[in-house]
C-alpha cells in the first residue's frame, strides 16, 4: 500500500513516509504522550530513536497500514478466547498513555483503540495472552467518582472471567485518586490490579508508556501479590518501574517520568526484567470482594490564611463530609472553629488530613488541635488527603451515617500505616527517586 | 532563692528541681517544641541531655530564676541602644519556637517573651548584638493576610531603624506563606529578611529551634545576601540549617525536623558553624521598598474529581481572584469550563498552578489545558500553589485590576524559575534532605 493520504487515514502503528523541502523520513507512527507540542507527528525511525514531525506543509504517504486491525470502538472482544488463569486484561480508560493525535487541530484527544498499545508493544505478546478492553476514553482530570465505580466494576468482571491480574491504563493526572478509590472499592482481591500511564514526551527511543506497561503487565501477570497498585518509572533509568501502594502514593511532578512517589510508605517492588519485592504484600489468592459506589456529596478542602467562614459555609452548604488537607500537624485556622462545630452539628462530618503529605496528624499537641478535636474533626493518621476524600466518597455511599467515622479511622487497605521506627529512612527513601535497594 | 513553687511560678530558663517518687532531677526549663505531649515539662540536663518530666504529682521548686528578668508582654526596649549595621532584629510572631507550656492545661500557647530566646540561647550574644521584639503572639494556623502586612511593616521598621538583618521567629505551620508574603511585600531589600521556626521535640541535647535561631542569626548579621529565607534544618544532623528562597519552599512533613524543602528551586545556603553560600544572590546594599497590603478576597482552590460546579460558584460569590491547584500540568475537570468563562465575565480572575508541586505547568498540551486557556486562566509556570496564592492577593490589593494578571505572570522575586538545564537535577537535590554540596 502506497497513496498519498490525508492526516485522518494515520493511525497508530502505520508505516509512513513524510516528505518535506526534498528530504524525507520513514517510520512508524507513535502515539502522542504528554508534552508533545501539539501539530506534532511522532515516527519511531528503524533506528529505534522517535523524530517528532510537524504536520505543517508537509506530504505524507502510509506505506504500510498497521498490522493489527482497528475496529471502531465497539470493537468485540468476544471471539477471542482466554483461558482462565492465563490472560492479563488490559482495560483503557483514556490518558496519554492512550490518546492520538487528534490531527485536525493537533492536540491530543484521547482517542483509544485498546489494541493499539498491543501493536505498538509487540513485546507484550511474548509476557503473556493480553485481552484488551475499552472502558472508557476520558482524559483523568475529567474522572468523576461515578467513573470510579465503573472502572471497579469492570476489574471486577475481568477478575471474574479468569484474568490472573489486570491492568488499568489511566491518565496520570488522577491515577492517584483512582488507585484509592480501586483500593476501597475491591477491599479483598485475589489477583494484582495494576494501574498504569504514560507522563513523559516520546523524545527518546523508548517513552514511559512502552517500559510501563511492559513491567505492569509482567507484575500483573507473575507476582505472587494481590491488591491494587500503581507502576511508574521509578527514576530516569529507562526500563525500570516501581510499583506502589494504591492508596499511599501521589503525583509529585508535573512531567518527569518519574513522577510518582510514595508517601509515607515504601515502594512494593521493582519491576526491570524480571521482579525484585522490596516488602511484603498478601499473597495472590483468596476472595474478590466488590463494594463499589462512591458518594458526590464530599469535599476536600485546602486550608490557608484567609480562608473564610463564608467560604467553608458555601462548600457545606449541600454536604455530607468534609476532609480538609490542614497545615502542620493538623489545624484550620481557629476563627474557624464554630463554623466547623455548628456543621457538624446540622450533620457535616469533618476529617484531618495535612498538606504536608508526608508525615502523621497529632491533634493533642496544640490548642487549636484539641478545640478541633473537641468540635468532631476526626484525624486520619498518616492518610494522604486524596486518599481520604476518596475513602469518604465510598464510606458515605457504603455505610450507614453512624459508621461513617469509625470506618474512616480504621485501616482497611493500607491507608494508614503503623508508625514505623523508619519513618525517617522511609521519607528520605519515598522521596528519593529510586529507593535504597 | 529556693521554696516551693506552683507551675504558674515556673519561666523559661529557671533552674528547678522536681521531686517525685523520692527521686529528683535538676534542670532548666526549657520551652515546649511541637510534638511533646500535653502536661509535660522539659529541663535540660546538666549533661546537656533533655528529658520530659510529667506535671502530675510531682513536686516542684525553683532553685535559681532565670538571669534574664521577664517583663511583661508590653516590655519596652527603648532604653537599649543599637548602633545601626551592628544588630540583628529578632521579631517574634509566636509559634513553637516562641511558645511556652500553658502550665494550667498543658497545652503549647504562644506566650512569648522574646528575650526568652536570648536566654535560652546565650551562644547569640557571641553572634552580635540582638534586638528583640514581640510583634504577636499567634500559632501560625491562625495567620491571616492582614498579619502580613503587619509584619512586613514591622521588618521594615526595624531596617530603616538599622538593623542589619532581621530574623522574624514564626509558626511552622504557615511559614511558607509568610515567607512569600513578605517577599511580596518587601520587594526591595537592602538584608536579610530570615524566618525561623521549631519544629522537632525537644528530645535531644539540642532542639531544632536552638541550631535554628542560630544560624538565621548568623545568615542574617554576615551572609552577604539580601531577600527572603526560610532558615530550618537541612538533614537530621543537628547543627547545620539550610537557607532556602521564600518564595519557594513548602512544609513537606508534618512533624520532621527537615520538613521545609525547596520546591524549583536549591537551598541559597547551608549554615553550620560558617555560612556556605550554594547559590548565587543578590548582595546587601540598595534600597528596601515597602509595598505592603493583602487582600481577604481571594481563594486557593485544590482541584479533585468531583469538584461541583456549584462548590466552584459558591467559592467564588464573593471572591476577587482565584488560584487553582490543579492537577498534573494544570488542569481542572473540563465540566468547570462554563462556570469558568462566565465567571471570568463577572470579573473573577484565574490562576492555573499545579497540585504535583514539582515541575511546571503546560496548559498547551491538552485539549483541557487549552480551553481553559481560552476561558482566560492565566498559567503560572512554575509557581507554588500557595505562592500564588499569596501573590494574588498582594497584586489585588496593590495593582489597578486590569494589571493584576500580568503582574501575576512576571517573575518579581524569585517566585518563577527561568526553564533549567538542572530541572532534573533541582528536583533531585530539593527532595532529598540535604543539597549535593
Amino acid at each position: 500500500m502506497s497513496s498519498h493520504a490525508s492526516l485522518q487515514d494515520v493511525e497508530v502503528g502505520d508505516i509512513v513516509e513524510v516528505q518535506f523541502d526534498g528530504d524525507k523520513i520513514i517510520g512508524r507512527v507513535m502515539p502522542r504522550t504528554e508534552l508533545d507540542p501539539p501539530g506534532l507527528l511522532t515516527l519511531k525511525l528503524s533506528n529505534g530513536y522517535n523524530v517528532g514531525v510537524s504536520l505543517k506543509g508537509v506530504s505524507l504517504k502510509v506505506l504500510k497500514k498497521s498490522e493489527q486491525k482497528h475496529k471502531p470502538i465497539q470493537e468485540s472482544e468476544e471471539e477471542e478466547k482466554y483461558s482462565a488463569g492465563e490472560f492479563v486484561s488490559l482495560i483503557s480508560t483514556g490518558g496519554t498513555i492512550a490518546s492520538r493525535v487528534e490531527y485536525e487541530t493537533g492536540a491530543v484527544k484521547p482517542a483509544l483503540y485498546a489494541k493499539d498499545l498491543l501493536t505498538l508493544v509487540p513485546e507484550l505478546a511474548s509476557i503473556t495472552k493480553v485481552k484488551t478492553r475499552i472502558l472508557m476514553s476520558i482524559l483523568s482530570e475529567d474522572m468523576k467518582p461515578s467513573y470510579w465505580t465503573e472502572i471497579a466494576k469492570a476489574v471486577y468482571e475481568e477478575i471474574k472471567s479468569g484474568a490472573c491480574g489486570v491492568v488499568v491504563a489511566h491518565g496520570t493526572d488522577t491515577m492517584g485518586y483512582t488507585a484509592a478509590a480501586l483500593s476501597f472499592a475491591l477491599p479483598k482481591l485475589s489477583v494484582p490490579v495494576v494501574l498504569v500511564g504514560a507522563q513523559r514526551s516520546s523524545d527518546r527511543p523508548s517513552s514511559d508508556a512502552y517500559f510501563n506497561l511492559i513491567n505492569a503487565v509482567k507484575f500483573a501477570r507473575f507476582a505472587d501479590a494481590s491488591g491494587v497498585f500503581v507502576c511508574m518509572h521509578s527514576s530516569t533509568s529507562d526500563p525500570t518501574s516501581w510499583i506502589l501502594t494504591g492508596t499511599k502514593v501521589r503525583k509529585m511532578h508535573t512531567s518527569a517520568r518519574y513522577a510518582f512517589k510514595p508517601i509515607n510508605a515504601r515502594a512494593v517492588a521493582l519491576v526491570n526484567g524480571d521482579i525484585k519485592m522490596l516488602e511484603r504484600t498478601k499473597p495472590r489468592g483468596g476472595e474478590t470482594v466488590l463494594k463499589a459506589g462512591f458518594s458526590e456529596k464530599c469535599s476536600l478542602i485546602y486550608s490557608y490564611p484567609g480562608l473564610s467562614q463564608r467560604v467553608l459555609e458555601a462548600l457545606c452548604a449541600d454536604c455530607e463530609g468534609v476532609v480538609f488537607a490542614g497545615t502542620g500537624l493538623g489545624h484550620v485556622p481557629s476563627y474557624l472553629l464554630d463554623s466547623i462545630s455548628q456543621l457538624k452539628k446540622r450533620g457535616v462530618l469533618f476529617f484531618m488530613t495535612s498538606q504536608c503529605y508526608f508525615g502523621r496528624v497529632n491533634m493533642n499537641v496544640y490548642t487549636t488541635g484539641r478545640r478541633l478535636l473537641s468540635a468532631g474533626v476526626v484525624p486520619l493518621e498518616d492518610m494522604l488527603p486524596e486518599t481520604a476524600y476518596v475513602k469518604l466518597c465510598w464510606c458515605v455511599a457504603n455505610f450507614p451515617r453512624e459508621k461513617v467515622e469509625e470506618v474512616m479511622r480504621t485501616n482497611l487497605v493500607g491507608e494508614i500505616s503503623e508508625r514505623t521506627v523508619y519513618e525517617v529512612e522511609s521519607y528520605e527513601s519515598g522521596l528519593r527517586s529510586a529507593p535504597a535497594a
